[in-house]
């Protein structure tokens, strides 16, 4: 899908990719971090790797020729303006492995090495390398520190502020990530969604969702608070199962199933995260993902009790920005 | 798959059923309760729906055609021996409903209600009804009762006695029955085995599995030890992760992950049920299950601290045999 107001193309200073496991987003950035184009496809590092098996294609050639698709005439145009991009792209099964930043991690910090492959003779594109937490239960994350440093800086708390704040980024894997000042200083992983399309579509419970258009909250919320109860304070596998009970015995409609099931499980996962008590305070939070996956959160997260909490789309390209400018890719006077 | 020994033949009393979602299997049953013939397939009520579908059959036609196809030679043999099964061949999705018995249920009563279906003029196949939990998050079973009476009957606990002991039915749905002489009172289910089943092979941590031919003790154990610390105590969609993190950190095999991951799980599962206290005192427990599934979750039980565990196998057409008893289904003196 190509998209984007072409009008300010001229002042266009560096092709932004955000390169995950199945989509690609692709941005082309003009004076100031402002987006002047954008392209989004399902080209994700999944898809390219099945291309190269199918086509007979190092990894490498079928990497640059999905490059090309997405944005060659981009590169083509701006011969000289840097590529950068952050996400799985950077992982063992990516283009190149971009070497895990330890916790903590400072964002901002100009000295930390981008990976590069060649697109062309001459002219490279950085990879934004991920970020570990080496804890006893170890975490990594790809893509979610860019969307993070996006978010700081689109936000308007202060940049230079020491005090925690906790970034959350939902989706097939979750992540919850404690930030001080530009800093990641730990974080973990939930597989909820993941768990969820499992479950939801394959699982004993998928016999006996019936599909809807639009979220019904009461049955988000039924789950929510079935899972801060007593009741419903086992693990997920055990709770999950009355999604199933509660149908045959009347008390839950089939068309209520999928949504209960995603209040039960994002819950149990904040619940994992903060603990039920309902005085719990936790900083100032915010939200970076999908609309409808944010408004969930976001839903599940005052019925815990919690209202500080802020939801921001798009922060990727601004983070990639960012980092280009601090890692002095961006040669113009017009940064 | 037809097996058995033929020789008492002579002495057939029942034709008993364990007919459940994904298997169906059938015993010969002799003086006694004895075993004299059994057979074990794969039609369980899922493909005898999906025969019905292909064939153009009513359900009922499809489940007794596959009724001849298990055992319609005992069938013809014996003519005038009682038919009776326990099972999902009693739910919404079977051959008929058996109305659910609500706990406290006592096994033994003779007062309670068989089904019936018609499979011959003038001769019947009776179905054991499950039992209903209708607590806060409600729970069902299906045949496990008629396994835990089977278990209760074979076993050497004084059958009279009004003690507490827990049957551990694992599987794709595992359950913790609470059993007081012969009466459930409450019982819960973990969809343990359906949800190690879909991440072991269709989630991320899928594709670091390698196949491995015997159990990994050492990786078993340690997920179950990961599992009961405080590290590990959160919900099983923030644990799981680890799997995946501790191999990209060079700190599990990837030969690993599986044992790792179903150590995590099941000791997620025994969490919610008992607690993680090391100190922790449950009643005499027995577990009713396959051989390699018990063996692990006697091992899990192991760490926890709780020794005091005992396996049992086939306990289904004991219990089939104990209900036809008390329901005066066996006319004969030789009961």
């Amino acid at each position: 899908m190509k998209t984007g107001v072409m009008t300010n193309i001229a002042e266009a200073q560096l092709i932004a990719l955000d390169w995950g496991t199945t989509s690609a987003r692709a941005y082309l950035i003009g004076n100031g971090g402002s987006i002047v184009a954008e392209r989004s496809s399902a080209l994700g590092i999944m898809q390219v790797a099945a291309k190269a098996q199918s086509e007979s294609l190092t990894l490498s050639r079928a990497f640059n020729n999905t490059l090309t698709e997405l944005c060659g005439d981009w590169l083509a145009s701006f011969e000289s303006i840097p590529v950068i991009a952050c996400g799985m792209v950077g992982s063992q099964q990516g283009w190149a492995e971009a070497a895990y930043r330890q916790v903590p991690a400072n964002l901002a910090d100009p000295e930390f090495e981008l990976e590069t492959v060649e697109i062309a003779p001459g002219r490279v594109m950085h990879i934004i390398p991920g970020v570990l937490d080496l804890k006893e239960l170890p975490d990594v994350m790809r893509g979610e520190e860019t969307q993070i440093l996006g978010a700081i800086e689109l936000s308007d708390l202060a940049p230079n502020s020491h005090d925690e704040q906790w970034f959350l980024l939902p989706g097939t894997h979750s992540k919850w990530v404690k930030v001080s000042g530009r800093t990641i200083t730990e974080f973990s992983t939930s597989m909820t969604g993941e768990t969820y399309a499992l479950l939801s579509s394959q699982s004993i419970l998928s016999k006996l969702i019936e599909p809807s258009d639009s979220v019904d909250w009461n049955a988000f919320e039924r789950g929510v608070r079935v899972s801060q109860s007593p009741e419903g304070g086992a693990d997920l596998m055990l709770t999950a199962f009355s999604a199933r009970t509660l149908v045959l015995t009347g008390r839950l409609g089939k068309a209520e199933v999928a949504d209960y099931l995603s209040g039960l499980m994002i819950a149990a996962e904040i619940r994992s995260v903060i603990g039920t008590s309902m005085t719990v305070s936790v900083p100032p939070l915010t939200i970076c993902g999908n609309k409808e996956l944010s408004a969930r959160y976001t839903k599940a997260l005052n019925v815990f009790g919690i209202d500080q909490v802020r939801e921001l789309q798009g922060t990727a390209p601004r983070g990639i920005w960012a980092i280009a400018c601090t890692q002095g890719l961006l040669q113009s006077a017009s940064v």
